[in-house]
């Protein structure tokens, strides 16, 4: 293994990245090195690269970042077992303590202590990178590496629709973004009897549409009437929501049914304005749950169960592929909204479908 | 309407059935006259025609039997203001008390003091029936006479079914009669990752995979064996008992993993003889529910969501149609496996698909 | 029985209200008649008597209010066969359809039609009341009858403290009004670990204490340090908000630990000015539920369980005990913050205890 | 620290059990090396004391058995940052593999290669034991060493009893062993409206009524009358079944009310011989749930809610407290029903209370 390898890094704190050769990451006794063969880009990655006011916050430059991929382990920390060198795997991104209140009760995926890689520690857009054994999640070997990769965002969108049951339920996803369209695909699989979808973008409803949701509603329209319309004044069962924007949650739990289910993902960037807690939580009688991370790793095993039996096919998402010298290219497209999904590839276009 | 109609009966404590005219039933204050379209025999009903020892505990003849049907309101009672004449209804066949413990604290299909049509009180089997306004459930105006008769057998399928998400998750269904038939369509509608299906009979396999089972085994297989196998040695995540066979009870639970969840509906015909608590509920942290009729009205309106949004297709189940007359040919074709459901139709065939 | 009866009457849209004689009620088929032992003063009841901008929206004068009774069955209608004259009774105050999708679903305390006594027809602060025989409560004759009355309120206190289990719990209380006081007493009787409690006023924290509350916080001081202080940083497992004031919602999901829990009862009179979604709901992985009204009967049996076995003693909540003659002064008790809570005697002092 | 321990070794595969001194256990990376204060004495290790048929097919002699234990960390392995030499600790007995379904899915109490303390590998009936880091579980210093011990038995009836809410309920546990006690203390602290409790043994009773039982009711009389009775015909809410016999079992389900709840944690020793599966658990529509071991670490933190609180105290059931050395006269005092838990002191008599 060389010494180096080709990483894209945020250099300072200032917009874009650039791509170095820095240091092969170190490999603890409880860790695995992996040689990346996909890793897709995600929303966060373009707040880093735009080094928008959260990012500023956040991130400590320089360091590698993205925390999407696939690769093939290609060493093992002397402590580790229960992974062997050659395995096919992901990763969950979330390197949690082990030993708060949260994760010793069965919620790790909120842990105290959380430590994001790409944000926090050395990311995957690079040759190599390395993860506590502990995070793996061995793939199976047909499954295409940018599929792979994204299983993590895919997570996210899982964790959401598995918040509550989708199956013969109208439901209501808020935002048709990557993990959106993942969850429009989910609900369909799950049965949901019919599935509402809103954005600002006529080709993002389209790609909803595409991923198996039967009513598109522009949400620039009244929403909420068209969906009262379309359900006998009742109202869904069940939001869903993934866009972060104060009007989409707003049409959203105006839209809730009495005794009405919501799951939140999406996130605002400042604090509500005007939240009417009164009429949308307390009398309706609902209940909302917010959504972070993967549930380690129960939703992880949801994720295979989806896309093993071909019941969701994620692939129409990753709009493009491309080798990581490429990546100005990459992030342009995702912020022009030209494409749904990139993957670049570290190691070469090999491992592109 | 005439004073008195056709109906089938069961006239004394012996085998068989016999067509008689009776009154048209006496409709209450708080009840509607339906004049039934279609009417589909059960397993229950298989169990009055041939006066088995269940039926001989339970039943007093002379009665009129049945309990799956739907039809046109033709008159109310003077207190009914939620239903209306001319409207195309199916019902609920339990009539509950509304003030038991049960009733009241949102488990009424646990009702003590349940009274169910076709085996309490006069049933369907028959022109016209008499029900409480409160047990009336509206149709979609298109829905097929048979189809929504079959809702009550099939909302007993979505109860199990609904009792735990399905979605993702490896399944076993045990017996494919009508209603084991209908669950392997609802686990497939809500994404079940695998479905593996059992039974005696190879038709019935047929049949299962028709409806939607990825995994058929003959039921004097080793299909412990084979589920272990086919799931790397963990075995299934939901167990949907759908039999009462003792043998397939326990192939049931030995093959599903630890916290594992069961749902039991078929009802074995006397205790187990041998039941291995130890080893298939405590060791392994399972959770086990018991099925009974249909929540009231939720799993109704669970049932509409899957019929109307068109993810589950019940018609192959109904595989036989004729007018009430022919009642001894269409109990023989139940009776001898060659028909899975029979829809009766006691007011002419005109209401046939 | 007379043909007229003594009323407190909200006569018209100004504040104050009148004792009237007015009609005795007209009992239908399916209601009962009961005459009144107590009734006692919510505070729904004091923004009509000020006639608020919430009263002004709601209730049309002239109507007699009141929603909180106990007395005794003295007339039922026709079709009546639940409830006989002379049984000792309470009532849930909320009459709903029963046939929109909520009521039929499993969620009628959410009912779309929903009528409130008191509020959309005439209410208990009365000589006599009818109610549909649906809504009748059975008492234990021992019972006294301003508890009987109180187990109304009370019961949105059982529907808070139960939403999720507090044992061994450390929960947040926000708000010491009655409904307050008596879910501290609750979550004291539930086994809750340690029990924190926050109110502006001293003397209410005083009752908090007595009902059963560890940790009291002056509202104004630093809540949330406070909070933290005294668990290692984790905050709360749960938190019961009940008092609808912007400040203590902040205070409160501040105050919660990741993967916690929080039950919203008290109702914001305008939507709030500012809400953290992002950190204190999505970030947090926190499940929220609104609380309306009482779960029908399940919540009634709650009550009694905790009411019948002794966990939980009500009476110090009711303060002050006085013939509806004096209403005058009890709504002055109420409104001046003398009292936690008044009962009422119509028909004569001889039910106070 | 000294090269060779004091340690009870079950030698041979025959009855009995004999102090020796054998080597201080090796301490791996990421293990810690714990001096005992107190072991205390489980039903596990009267089976294994007692040669019975289940220790002679689950246990490889020679063994130091004991799984109960508190005490102090004196070494600490390479690894290991997550523990301090010093720290007063009890250990979660059942060591489980991290890697299968269940402990990745959120179930790691029913690992499929669980390792037990004491059945599996060396105990703790000794002067010092060796645990993985991540079993400790970190005591409050004024915690009685006997008490610490018995958190691990104790963590059962928390598992069993917060299955589901037992506040306001009424509810059988059948068995008033150590365990059974246990549960009836954290049903009284839950505020369990009523607990029926039913044992063989008369001091058991009574030990139950001292633990909070409010109704005690012998084993050999009409368990399922005398429940009906005590509850207007209605059976109780929650079973908690902690026996293991077939008559208990029986006999807590026919109390179980249509909709209850029942927790198994009692080991039937072989098969039972009749199970009336049809109208105990299908027609009754009840929940069963398995119990084995303790959720990791949800039950710990329960267990200290409970007893820091002050809510439960299970000091009576710890009847007799004596050096390791007297073992023989603990194990004759528990065989023989005269103690309900014996402490050893492995380290002297100095940790007693």
């Amino acid at each position: 293994m060389n010494e180096t390898m080709l990483a894209l890094v945020k250099p300072a704190a200032a917009p874009g990245a650039r791509l170095e050769r820095v240091p092969v990451p170190f490999v603890g006794p409880n860790d695995v090195l992996i040689r990346v063969r996909a890793a897709t880009i995600c929303g966060t990655d373009l707040h880093i690269y735009r080094w928008d006011p959260w990012a500023q916050k956040r991130m400590h430059p320089p360091l590698v970042f993205g925390h999407e991929f696939s690769g093939d382990v290609v060493a093992i920390g002397s402590a580790v077992d229960s992974v062997a060198v050659g395995e096919y795997v992901s990763a969950e991104s979330h390197i949690v303590c082990g030993r708060c209140y949260a994760c010793r009760a069965g919620a790790n995926h909120v842990c105290r202590n959380v430590q994001i890689i790409g944000v926090d520690r050395a990311g995957c857009f690079a040759e190599y990178i390395a993860m506590p054994a502990a995070n793996i999640w061995k793939n199976d070997p047909t499954m295409p590496a940018a599929i792979a990769s994204a299983q993590e965002p895919f997570g996210n969108a899982v964790h959401t629709a598995f918040a509550t049951s989708l199956t013969a339920k109208r439901v209501l996803i808020t935002g048709c973004g990557p993990i959106g369209l993942f969850t429009i695909a989910i609900a369909a699989a799950a049965g949901a009897g019919r599935i509402f979808a809103t954005d600002l973008q006529l080709h993002r409803l389209e790609m909803g549409h595409k991923m198996g949701a039967t009513d598109l509603i522009d949400a620039r329209s009244d929403v909420v009437a068209a969906i009262l319309q379309a359900t006998e004044g009742e109202g869904v069962d069940v939001l869903l929501e993934m866009s972060g924007s104060q009007g989409a949650i707003e049409q959203g739990f105006k839209s809730l049914r009495p005794g009405g289910f919501a799951a939140l993902l999406g996130l605002p960037e400042s604090p509500l304005m005007s939240f009417d807690l009164t009429n949308e939580i307390v009398f309706k009688g609902a209940t909302v749950y917010g959504v972070f991370g993967r549930k380690m790793f129960e939703t992880w095993y949801q994720t295979r169960g989806l896309l093993q039996s071909g019941k969701v096919d994620i692939s129409p998402v990753i709009s493009h592929h491309m080798p990581l010298e490429q990546y100005e290219q990459a992030f342009q497209l995702m912020l022009s909204g030209e494409a749904d999904k990139v993957a670049l590839y570290p190691n070469g276009m090999m491992y592109a479908p």
